[in-house]
């Protein structure tokens, strides 16, 4: 936005310019902000030494690397994300170093962004987490997650976006492009086909490639190529016998050669395992490798890294040419002067109001109401004077756990005080823990603030029934908890069912009073033997520092809920192709036999009704969805197509819709999925509002990856355009064709 | 310096500019750059809360303030000086964090930088550790020192630069201005009046007004108003019954009030004992209070500070203003936006080559050559076939030891090592410890390096003797050596004597071989009682990392020697007026009785004949001084005088003179010192060249402060201007009339 401004003071300003223009020309080049980038870094380059170079390709810390002090070119600290930013650890240890001002704000678990199906929310989300991260002077962040999500198992879903690759692709730009305009890096991880934490250093994954396009990677080319990426992280799995981390077809083949990438590939902790690979195969910097370099005679354990002396041998004995870590160190300095080195980038906030409301109004854009029978939600506080909230995971701590993302986090508001602080006089709320879990075990040692439990299963239970008869109305929160195997990192969960007897427990609250409403606290899908019993159920994910404000919010109506599944819940883990196919975890190799049908790809080929749908979530309102129309009924090739839908909010509170679109593909040379996400909308409608959805796509929306030819392909036919309000619940219809 | 720029790039920027100009215009104004410094201040201070205020004025760690992390205002990180950026510690532990990214360069101590006489190796000392600390991310460096040497057994003299105010005064300066290019605040220490270790936290100074402000002032005075220096720490001491750091007289008096301070006081570290005093009395920033927080409850032990929780109630109560901390915020903001958030200052450099020469060369320029009989030195290579290098400190690691400006140097080339390099295959190089000293107690435990030693004395000093005959050439390398009781931080000095009966081994040594340079390691004059028996002496200091070569270059002649003394060396304490009188080191209260007469001011009224004299220092070459002229006969009270000198270099080797103006003043209403050094130069001269040197002064070096007027006064009548050597060494010699 350029502004009118009083002669005086432009005329001063060129003044300066000038006097500025010729302090820049006496600089080196590198140093000159005016000069173009690549420019610069040439320049910066062609005065290293070869050890300042090797030095900058491996860490020096737990989290950060060298620059080049000599030159005045900064190190590159990273911070573990993406729900918040991590606390100060020891230089070489995990444990915590005990500064007292890096408490930060934690911000929903990446599931619940991707729930909002809400683009502004996902800007907001990499806006404050940048600015995070920019205060405490660290120019990339570890996040955000984009892997697919293959099997409610997998220990880190919690990370991700969920399992549709076109809602992943959308979601995750937003938040690379509002992290990176602090200046600050997002590293979009882990690159790729992290799947399942199990065997995660090992396993070999095999997969055709018209899957690995169409459902794997599509989130990460968007990060990269929309998002405008500086960073990304290799994986620790193997792709093609090659660690994801240091693997040909992955980094050389279509990160850098197709899709152009020209920032950092950095490691995943550990994930490097071989110098040459490492060195060949597109990886910038390595990371967190435990390599004893101490005992093998390195003045310090980081000289042993597979790019540090190794590969300063290699090049000194001429084996390996001085142009490999120079392609790396141009990487690296292009890192460099986007972040630390760009004078322009704002100074960051840190761990404020503001940023804890906007993780708030996330939270609660991204709760979804998953079941509301008769009406139970919101609860009515004119009737409901004695409120009984049951289950451990309304005063857990959940901010601490599930592995990297384990945050130090300025403060929690967990759903009982949530709910007590919002209900105040208006009813009594009274608590039963109802069940007990094990305490986290956090990567840190931050402790968790956790309460002790001294009593039996039996006696929690009873007190919560006892309780629950008493009220009149009976919140339950439980869920699963970042414990190992529930929800974290380097472990799957064993079942799709919920831990510590919380099934039993929730049928007989069901029996004891019909005014239940069962929160989930998880990021994953979870079984529910009892849902029919149960006559509303909200999915809470993990919230972070306001989670009890913002479920509290929806819980009373405040807000009126509208996140939508990023992902399907199977009634059963054999409703779920790599499990019905009996893949998982495997043995060392990993294959991807139900290929592109993922999610509800695979519910709808299989024709299995899931528990709930993919894009399912309910309003305290309803919609009610006009005809569809399009624009024309040819689309050529290089055209587009736009499809129109009268959108109306039937009830009587404000409230927000998700509207869907998939395109249906009538005949095909090859197998497709029943429908595939090509749009969404979230609109805003007050009651008794319409507004119009459009949408408009062109023939990238109606094309799969044709292996053979290493292209994408929309074959000319008959399509479907539908258009609804849920991967099964689809409201409308209309017929186009591709000419 | 401007460069013509082609008229495209001259549009292009413009634009730029412009586009720049309507950013800056939507950036609030204590972001904007373009805006007045005041007008920012008073705008980032209306948008913060009185606790986010209260945050910024005392310590949140060991070295670190708390920011406003809300406003993006970066906190503020200082680091121990002067001698180099010391090695990160823990959060709140004087033990290092064990990062291996901090060995610095370790540059040689104050003394030696004092003892240059050069003003151009103080801006290269500035330029380089601003360099270091700026790299390092800190924005403030504690230091440099400026107390008046007032005893040779006060333990920090090293650290500070001589006795005289005139010689300090043009020496900080240009450290100051060379350390905030960096964008790195100089913070000049310890106002005031610290001028012994021995009780420093409880010695109250008397001291007349007048002695005040010619001796112990001016170099302050200067820092502040001739350096710009941007924060100042006030002394641990007290004076006229209130901590030096929180002094009415000191800061808010004779800082703020006459100098128009405007920068911050910094607290040393524990040096604040009353909240009242630290709020009214100009502190700024309190650090290191060792109160007990958390048993009185408080969340972290810095809440308890002086100017935390107990400022913070008095002001929600009431009875002190918010005002009061809105000053210090100002200050506060004021350094902030001069340094961290100054996007135009450079990025450092850290541990280079370039630093460690400039280490190296300032070292060269500060050596000084006390006495060289027969021109014992330079030690002649082509007849000098073994050369013993004796003493502890030829191989005693000096950058660690001695309190807070101990260091974790990138290296440290002992004497030994550095006579070795450079002496190569052109002699033998033979070794003998000769005696030895108790090990250094690091403050932050760090380990020293030092050899072990299990002989007993009897038998080292044996194998040196015994070494010595059979060499051609005897180095002794002795001294002090940061311990305990031998220039270290903290304590003073028990005698003027050396340690680890070094007096008669050197006296041994002069005995068996007339070959012998003694190398005087320390920060102190010592006593010297073998003075007479020992053909040449040099004063070593403390070097730094590059010491070893560049005592080696000097012994070797490749550097012809041009240190002055910065202090008197006496020959015994009673020569030195605070010793005399009985003063040092006081009991409670110290009273400078001496007034004035400090160093050779004390030497010339009692006619005492010192060991060395303040501004002495011989040359492998000798300089003939001609006749000095002035350009008038009369000076006007408004106007000024030149002296002008023909220095000759008679010699056979090229050399740098320290010419010295002192000025007499013949009859005066007051005592006056028989002369005051007013002005000095240093010359390079090659062999045979002369120069012209002169010297242009006004009425402020005729003048001496009137207490009772409170200002400076000449009076009108005769003085002398007299040109030489060395304080005691005068060579010409011309009156004047000031009218």
């Amino acid at each position: 936005m350029f502004k009118p401004i009083k002669l005086f003071s432009t005329v001063l300003l060129i003044v300066g310019l000038l006097v500025n223009v010729a302090a820049q020309e006496s600089l080196p080049v590198y140093l000159n902000e005016a000069k173009p980038m690549e420019q610069r870094i040439e320049d910066a380059l062609s005065r290293m030494t070869l050890e300042e170079k090797v030095a900058m390709v491996h860490a020096q810390s737990k989290f950060s690397s060298a620059g080049v002090p000599r030159l005045g070119i900064p190190e590159n600290w990273m911070t573990d994300g993406p729900h918040g930013i991590r606390a100060e650890v020891f230089w070489d240890e995990w444990d915590q170093a005990g500064w007292t001002n890096d408490s930060c704000i934690a911000f929903p678990a990446l599931t619940c962004l991707a729930a909002t199906w809400n683009k502004d929310m996902s800007a907001l989300y990499g806006k404050v987490i940048g600015e995070e991260a920019r205060y405490r002077n660290k120019n990339v962040l570890l996040g955000p997650g984009v892997n697919i999500y293959r099997t409610p198992l997998n220990g880190r879903n919690f990370e991700y976006m969920g399992e549709d690759p076109f809602l992943a692709s959308k979601m995750v730009v937003p938040y690379i492009q509002g992290v990176q305009s602090s200046g600050v890096a997002a590293c979009v991880k882990h690159y790729a086909l992290n799947n399942q934490e199990i065997d995660r250093h090992t396993v070999n994954v095999n997969i055709d490639d018209r899957t690995l396009y169409e459902i794997y990677l599509p989130a990460f080319k968007a990060a990269v190529q929309e998002g405008g990426a500086w960073a990304i992280m290799g994986a620790y799995n193997k792709y093609k016998g090659q660690w994801a981390g240091q693997n040909q077809f992955l980094l050389n083949d279509i990160l850098r050669g197709e899709w152009k990438f020209d920032g950092v590939v950095v490691s995943d902790w550990g994930g490097i395992n071989d110098t040459k690979q490492a060195i060949y195969h597109g990886l910038d910097m390595e990371f967190g490798s435990w390599t004893d370099g101490l005992s093998k005679g390195a003045s310090n354990a980081y000289d042993n890294y597979y790019l540090a002396d190794p590969f300063l041998k290699l090049i000194r004995s001429g084996e390996v040419k001085v142009e490999e870590v120079d392609k790396k160190v141009r990487n690296i300095l292009r890192l460099v002067f986007r972040t630390n080195m760009n004078t322009k980038r704002p100074f960051g906030s840190f761990g404020t109001e503001e940023h804890a409301l906007a993780g708030r109004k996330i939270a609660q854009d991204g709760i979804v109401l998953l079941k509301n029978n008769n009406n139970t939600l919101p609860i009515n506080l004119s009737k409901a004077k004695k409120i009984a909230v049951i289950g451990e995971n309304a005063i857990k701590v959940m901010t601490v756990g599930g592995g990297s993302s384990s945050l130090k986090a300025k403060y929690e508001i967990s759903p009982l005080d949530g709910i007590k602080s919002r209900v105040g006089k208006d009813a009594e709320v009274v608590f039963a823990r109802g069940y007990v879990g094990e305490k986290p075990k956090s990567q840190d040692g931050l402790k968790t603030g956790d309460v002790e439990e001294t009593r039996s299963a039996e006696e929690l239970s009873k007190e919560a029934l006892e309780l629950a008869k008493t009220a009149d109305f009976v919140v339950f929160v439980g869920g699963l908890n970042k414990n190992n195997g529930q929800d974290s990192e380097g472990n799957d969960r064993k079942s799709l069912g919920l831990p510590y007897s919380q099934d039993k427990l929730i049928t007989e609250l069901a029996k004891v009073n019909k005014n239940l409403a069962v929160v989930m606290i998880s990021g994953n899908a979870v079984a529910m033997p009892w849902v029919k019993e149960v006559p509303s159920i909200v999915q809470g994910w993990y919230l972070g520092t306001e989670a009890g404000s913002a479920l509290a919010s929806v819980l009373v109506g405040d807000v009126n809920p509208s996140g939508k599944l990023p992902f399907t819940f199977p009634v059963k883990l054999d409703d779920n192709g790599a499990h019905k196919l009996g893949d998982y975890p495997g043995n060392g190799e990993q294959t991807y036999h139900e290929g592109i049908f993922v999610g509800y790809r695979w519910a709808d080929k299989q024709n299995v009704k899931p528990l709930f749908s993919f894009g399912h979530g309910l309003s305290y309102t309803s919609f009610e969805y006009g005809k569809v129309t399009a624009d024309k009924k040819d689309m050529a090739a290089d055209g587009n197509i736009t499809f129109s839908v009268d959108v109306r909010n039937t009830g009587k509170r404000d409230g927000q819709e998700v509207v869907q679109l998939y395109i249906h593909d009538v005949k095909s040379s090859v197998p497709r999925p029943v429908k595939e996400l090509k749009d969404f909308q979230k609109v805003s409608l007050k009651a008794g509002e319409t507004k119009t959805v459009k949408f408009t796509i062109d023939k990238t929306a109606l094309s799969f990856f044709d292996a053979a030819k290493h292209d994408w392909v929309a074959e000319a036919g008959d399509f479907k355009a539908l258009i609804g309000a849920s991967s099964t619940d689809i409201r409308q219809t209309v017929g186009f064709k591709l000419l």
